[in-house]
């Protein structure tokens, strides 16, 4: 069964402290086990016409749709969400199984 | 060095047919030596709400900030761009360095 992406691209409020954001994150992550992967990143590249005031990257990967599922209905991430939608200002958030075309070596 | 993503969230022009612009991008980043891996995605899960019309994500990730640099610079990246340009209908960019909080298992 292929993978299965949370993304999700963030602007968050000026007044947020993004670095404890991202500690309750990696706290969620870790408790919840069908989390495959985090990672998360804040852009320093692009053009700001094409990023269009979003600054946060944050990608999660589940061993499959099910294992998402059970991410989403956790309580622990039920309860988290409640903290991470009072912190953002925009937010672009995608939900797909993900195609590898040039995998990552193993 | 951190690993580098550059990370597409995108909406396609309704006449665009998607599999196509796939397709280029396969053989660009088989062309081009220095992206590490390509994966992407057609939403099927968001709510419409948080998914704010976007429909697929693309994500390339390299070894460096500098391979990232010279995979922009690479002429088949410059020529593609502008079909890809072409079928867009919205899209926001992200490049940044990848924070690995739980790592992918190797």
């Amino acid at each position: 069964m292929a993978e299965f992406t949370h993304l999700v691209v963030v602007k968050f409020k000026e007044e947020v402290v993004v670095e404890d954001i991202i500690k309750g994150l990696e706290k969620l992550v870790f408790e919840v086990d069908t989390v495959k992967s985090f990672v998360w990143g804040n852009d320093i590249e692009s053009m700001e016409m094409l990023r269009q005031g979003f600054t946060h990257a944050l990608m999660m990967t589940f061993g499959s749709k099910d294992d998402f599922n059970a991410f989403q209905a956790h309580p622990n991430h039920v309860e988290y969400s409640a903290t991470f939608s009072a912190a953002i200002e925009k937010i672009v958030l995608l939900d797909f199984p993900v195609v590898a075309i040039k995998p990552m070596p193993t």
